[in-house]
């Protein structure tokens, strides 16, 4: 058995459990506080979704989440697919190494560790202390040309997110914010939430990620429909990943897998982690009822992957950043919901 | 000179800086971040926005946030504004300074505390520890049938809002959240916003608060529309409170008026909070500018407050609860956007 066959069937047998009576505890429990019905509003759903992904009620309250940041980059950057060079990621995954991008000062305010995974970065990161090294490959080929890479790097991501998430957990984690630094992964992103999501023209979900200027949309829109094409007819959602990349998204596919599997949450971030997440819900059908969404990024791709998820949000602040920066500002409400339902005095009876 | 008279001073010579430099060096900060230009999205507003609060930039990062809870209740309750009785008011007060209520739960995963005022309960709270007692008199009259107070007794609830909060200041606090509970409340709070925000019809902005009936809502509305007729004419803000109510209304603008004063960041919660931050906005014009918006509430006059307020608000959560919670709730939001705009490294120059 491979790490991702065995967590497949650990969150096969997870998802075999009727969730409907602790849905309906939590329910009950919700409307037995000290409060008017419902007054909780949207809070209330992220509290009965945690309950149904820890599989008991009251869920117990996450106090030590962690941010996995995993690092890969993308040869369609050198067919004009970004704004930005590959050089950035290496220079990101720097950055949050020494504690300086937003994800590591917004994690610092909710309590979160970050955790930086090379899973696939192109530069040169060998002198750095305090990196996780799992580099399958050095950046993935050209989804523009061919396949992003083999089915078996594709597979050996994959199994680098549900290590280090497993890992995490073994650690004491107890909330999971799978995030990625990657130029040029809107693409790939757009891609697999389309052929996921079964959206009928791939086209409408390329957005300008991080700047694209419009002049250099027809040539993202151009790459995304063909690479849809090509995925068509793979069967096997790793296949599909293999196809059209990238490294990242496919090791927070497996962040998901491996929270899920072991009933803790994972806060999903924006368009890049809606992409990760509809390549865990192919691989596991039902994976996204153990998830929760933290931000709906401005990229079209994001909503077209939370409507494929059947996801409402936690929050809608117009981030498009990545590196889990709208998935980490839903931790400390994520927290609260838990908090409530545990902690809230119940209405005096009689 | 009274306390109210010396706050609205200072709280003068606060607004009489021109905040353009300081925004401005904000914009700039942001846009000189390792990230996108813009990508970290309303956080950057809110950040820009603290430093414009705070006078300076990077604006200090929020560690001590403390929720004021104030409690008052409202003799309109007897003429069916109300789906709930008075009496849920001292219960509710008892219940928070057991640490039971929402308010509590949601404090406790920010990291807040919680203080409750007693500034007009009806009820009887004599042998309860722990609880700030600043009656000034135990509930208002109903506002169906004439005055809700006396002038003298608006401006004394006033001040105990700006005694509590100046108190919490000096005491650390350097994030203000005023919360609220008082069942009958969402009646001036619509009247108070719809006289403030001059809304054409005030019917409009009636709510069902916490589940008034249908069949309840015309009494509700005709009671606002008399009452916002009556107050049509009176020019100062603490006859047109006097005139509609209530007295945790009139405490909670004291709230902002002292938290404003300070630079201090104060968070308004949902609807009740908007109507006294309306009130605070007319007793100084310009207050506005130096408060955040927390939560958009379901009730109508919510929006129109915003509106009113030029404020977006941070979180939309369909919270129909009050005590502070929709507030609460931003203010990890508040200390992210902070810790981004002082901590995030500089981009590379050359």
């Amino acid at each position: 058995m491979t790490l991702l066959a065995d967590t497949v069937d650990a969150l096969r047998d997870v998802l075999a459990t009727d969730p409907g009576p602790v849905v309906e505890e939590a329910r009950r429990r919700w409307d037995g506080r000290v409060k008017p019905p419902g007054s909780l509003g949207r809070l209330e759903d992220v509290g009965t979704r945690l309950a149904a992904i820890a599989g008991t009620c009251p869920p117990p309250v996450p106090t030590r989440p962690v941010v996995l940041v995993y690092a890969g980059d993308h040869g369609v950057v050198a067919d004009g697919a970004s704004a930005w060079p590959s050089d950035i990621t290496t220079f990101m995954v720097r950055t949050m190494v020494a504690g300086g991008a937003a994800i590591n000062a917004l994690a610092t305010t909710v309590g979160a560790t970050v955790t930086v995974v090379d899973v696939g970065v192109a530069g040169d990161l060998d002198d750095l202390d305090g990196l996780v090294r799992a580099r399958v490959r050095p950046g993935t080929a050209s989804l523009a040309h061919g396949p992003a890479m083999a089915r078996s790097e594709a597979q050996a991501a994959v199994e680098v997110g549900i290590r280090t998430t497993l890992g995490a957990l073994d650690g004491g984690a107890d909330l999971v914010v799978p995030g990625e630094v990657g130029i040029g992964n809107t693409t790939p992103s757009a891609a697999l939430v389309a052929r996921f999501a079964g959206v009928a023209d791939p086209a409408t979900v390329v957005g300008p990620g991080a700047g694209l200027p419009e002049d250099a949309m027809a040539t993202k829109r151009r790459i995304v429909v063909d690479a849809v094409a090509r995925a068509a007819d793979l069967d096997d959602p790793v296949d599909v990943v293999a196809e059209i990349g990238g490294l990242e998204l496919a090791a927070m596919a497996g962040a998901y897998l491996a929270a899920a599997s072991r009933r803790v949450p994972a806060v999903v971030d924006g368009v890049i982690a809606g992409a990760a997440a509809c390549v865990a819900e192919a691989l596991v059908p039902g994976t996204s009822r153990l998830l929760l969404a933290g931000h709906r990024s401005t990229e079209p791709a994001a909503s077209a992957a939370l409507a494929h998820l059947d996801a409402q949000p936690i929050l809608d602040l117009d981030l498009r950043l990545g590196e889990g920066t709208g998935a980490c500002l839903a931790v400390p409400l994520v927290q609260a919901a838990c908090r409530a339902l545990a902690d809230m005095h119940a209405i005096p009876t009689g």
